[in-house]
């Protein structure tokens, strides 16, 4: 090899290019000196698609406010960037990636970063594939902008169907609150079903109490159309009018340019689902590497590969991988199933925060699981401060290890969770959580911290 | 012994109330039974003492409101609860206390939960030993209620001068803000001496931008007077016109009863400062027991003996004893060194928190420390909930193990120091805290979660 070791990264959103600057990083450090080239299909690069229902709801004013990185900086750094250049095809024996455009790059190390796309179902498509015009998905830039033009353009009196009742789906029916809309939320199973049935009832009694039309166990079956344009959802039970309906139904890799890429014998495997499994290093193949959405992540609790397409993960991993491609050793050892969001609008603020196992999660590990719900308050009960919060602890019978709580409650609530995170990254047990030194004054807390509560019941319990 | 044991519990605030009823619970689960007498000096008990400068500033309506458990309640519960009973001697051989009025009391086991009143210095007593009017500590219900009372005849342009800048002093800095008196705040050292000179900087900023008058370095050498009333406050670089001067230099705990009661042999010892320092189970010799402000706490992670009175602590260990004196086996496993507070008034808003060792701790002990402040946001910077957050992060460059974190900055900072506890707790890496799995969204965190980031800032630099 006579020049620099050349890296492709396929998909230059955060993941990717938070991979590439590392890599570069690292390397520089070492001596050594890496050419880095970027291929993105879109136009966009290293931006929050987390934020978009912030943008929407109109907490933010602008989508360039969540590009965390331009294309300049990233091209001031070295890196060969190239916008609007998607990847169809992969060669992994011969070491290249070929473009839509026909063009073949040689790479000695790939780096997989193509994110997962937004899910949009049949029923959402016009018969020539597009989606109906008031139809869309939250996941891009492009999205964003879409719906914020959208909301702009719609009088008052219009009403938001939102499909899809997961972090997504409750950040948008915020959204669509926040600017005036009616708005009907249709969910397939319950509210927020990463949650154990009592919490996802508290979501669901928050979103009706901020005047949401929540449907449950509803199966969409189509939509009612005028011409190009959405009128109407239909359900199995029901159908409703709508101006605009929000398809949040979940997302998929996008691994497909890797399907025919010869992966017997490559050692890359893809899930059924199309996803890969990086190593804690982000190597998923000899001279091939991956991160973000497009991957499932290893949970520590029980061992087990989970799809979890979160931004935190993912920058970690991307952290990892960019040091481990350039001769460092990061690693991103696994995660034990933290998440939050929040619904807030019209005089209801819940933060809804989950960590470890579901009790199915447990139960299919073979542990004997014990859990509660313990109610309680966010600060001393006498300060003004005090707001609701439920908290939901499971333990092991058996060893007393903690293995998940999960919290809603008012302002002040979720980020508890990380306190919960913490102990279950350590392996330790609720006893752990129940005694452990955890801050106190009146505005912040009551004397026993209300997660030392409940994890104290479920201590008492076992 | 014919009847059930008999406990005597000296001092019925929360402490000693909580150890009461635990041992009773304890005791009724084994089916065997207790005579509980509890004895106090003042004419109140189970009340939280921290909740009263925000009585002082108006976020609490009453004082009844701080009361946890009423006398009714313990007298409910089969206490005999005797108020207005101060006991000033004990003897441990013949196992019995006496009353100010005389009376002798025979135990079988003896609770120590006797508190630490607040120091009141020589400058702030009239020659018959009272304080002069206008001056007062902040301690219990009672000087609650007389503060309450002057703050409410204090006109308009009153002057308050509060002596000691730690979590009272900014407490009540707070309250007399609020209250929309002029503060002016002497301090011997620094504000917040127990944080970092770093941190505490950031607070003394706070208290400035709050319109407070805050004089670091000064010793103060007497008050002013007019006859019985304070009109000013001398300290040894300048002096200041007060209506109220709030003292809030400290506590000691209450233990003089014990020092001629027989201590040789005993088993039972008092520190330099009257401190005792009770086993995980609360026992500080045969048939005595103790927890709460008269004691020290362990702290684990350099395995000293330390004097922090606080209530968070005070609860657990009091439930340890009360379960452990009954037969039980809970037991106070120590103490990280967390606490909190805030200052919040006139359009500043800090959230102050620490946990684990200072510097002077860590060198003290031998470690190698290496400490960074880093400053980010508590939220994705683009939303409108991000405020500004500045973490100090100490880890040892030896073995890499996190020693302490400390936290100032604006809402939702403060119980972040939770997650760095747990940390500590488990006797984590700085590497555990800054790979860990903690929750984000943007109205919660940045994409790396900003005590991550500054975890590894510390991490890349050991």
């Amino acid at each position: 090899m006579t020049g620099p070791r050349r890296v492709v990264v396929v998909g230059a959103d955060a993941v990717g290019m938070g991979a590439a600057h590392q890599a570069l990083r690292t390397a520089a450090k070492r001596g050594e000196s890496l050419a880095v080239t970027a291929l993105e299909a879109s136009s966009h690069t290293s931006y929050s698609a987390c934020g978009i229902p912030y943008w929407m709801a109109g907490d933010v004013d602008s989508g360039d406010d969540l590009v965390a990185r331009t294309a300049a900086e990233h091209r001031d750094a070295g890196i060969d960037l190239r916008l609007g250049t998607e990847v169809v095809a992969a060669d992994l024996a011969a070491r290249t990636v070929t473009t839509a455009a026909g063009d073949v790059l040689e790479y000695d190390d790939l780096v997989v970063a193509t994110g997962a796309p937004a899910v949009v179902p049949d029923w959402a498509r016009r018969p020539d594939g597009r989606t109906y015009d008031g139809v869309g998905v939250v996941k891009t830039l492009d999205d964003g902008a879409a719906w914020v033009s959208s909301f702009a353009e719609a009088g008052p009196g219009a009403h938001v169907v939102v499909v899809g009742a997961g972090y997504v789906g409750v950040e948008v029916a915020e959204a669509a609150l926040e600017r005036g809309f009616g708005v009907t939320v249709l969910t397939r199973t319950r509210g927020m079903a990463m949650l154990e049935d009592e919490m996802s009832d508290l979501v669901n009694t928050g979103l009706v109490d901020a005047g949401v039309e929540l449907v449950l166990g509803a199966e969409v079956t189509g939509l009612e159309v005028d011409g190009d344009r959405v009128t109407g959802v239909r359900w199995d039970g029901g159908t409703r009018e709508a101006d605009l309906v929000v398809v949040a139904v979940g997302v998929k890799p996008a691994t497909a340019f890797l399907e025919n890429a010869g992966l017997d014998g490559s050692g890359l495997e893809l899930t059924e689902d199309g996803a890969l499994r990086p190593d804690p290093h982000g190597r998923v193949a000899d001279h091939v590497w991956a991160a973000g959405d497009c991957c499932e992540v290893r949970r520590r609790i029980d061992d087990e590969w989970v799809f979890r397409p979160l931004g935190t993960h993912a920058a970690k991993h991307a952290r990892a991988l960019g040091d481990s491609l350039a001769g460092g050793d990061l690693s991103f050892d696994g995660m034990v199933d933290t998440s939050i969001t929040r619904f807030s609008s019209s005089g209801v603020h819940l933060e809804i925060a989950r960590t470890g196992l579901s009790r199915t999660d447990a139960e299919a590990a073979g542990l004997d699981p014990l859990a509660l719900v313990t109610e309680g308050t966010t600060a001393a009960g006498y300060m003004p401060e005090a707001e609701p919060i439920a908290i939901w602890v499971m333990a092991d019978r058996t060893t007393r290890r903690l293995l998940g709580v999960q919290v809603v409650g008012g302002r002040g609530a979720g980020k508890r969770i990380d306190t919960a995170a913490a102990v279950l990254w350590a392996g330790g047990s609720v006893d752990d959580l129940a005694w452990m030194d955890l801050s106190y004054a009146p505005p912040f807390a009551t004397t026993w911290e209300v997660l030392q509560i409940a994890a104290r019941r479920v201590a008492d319990r076992l």
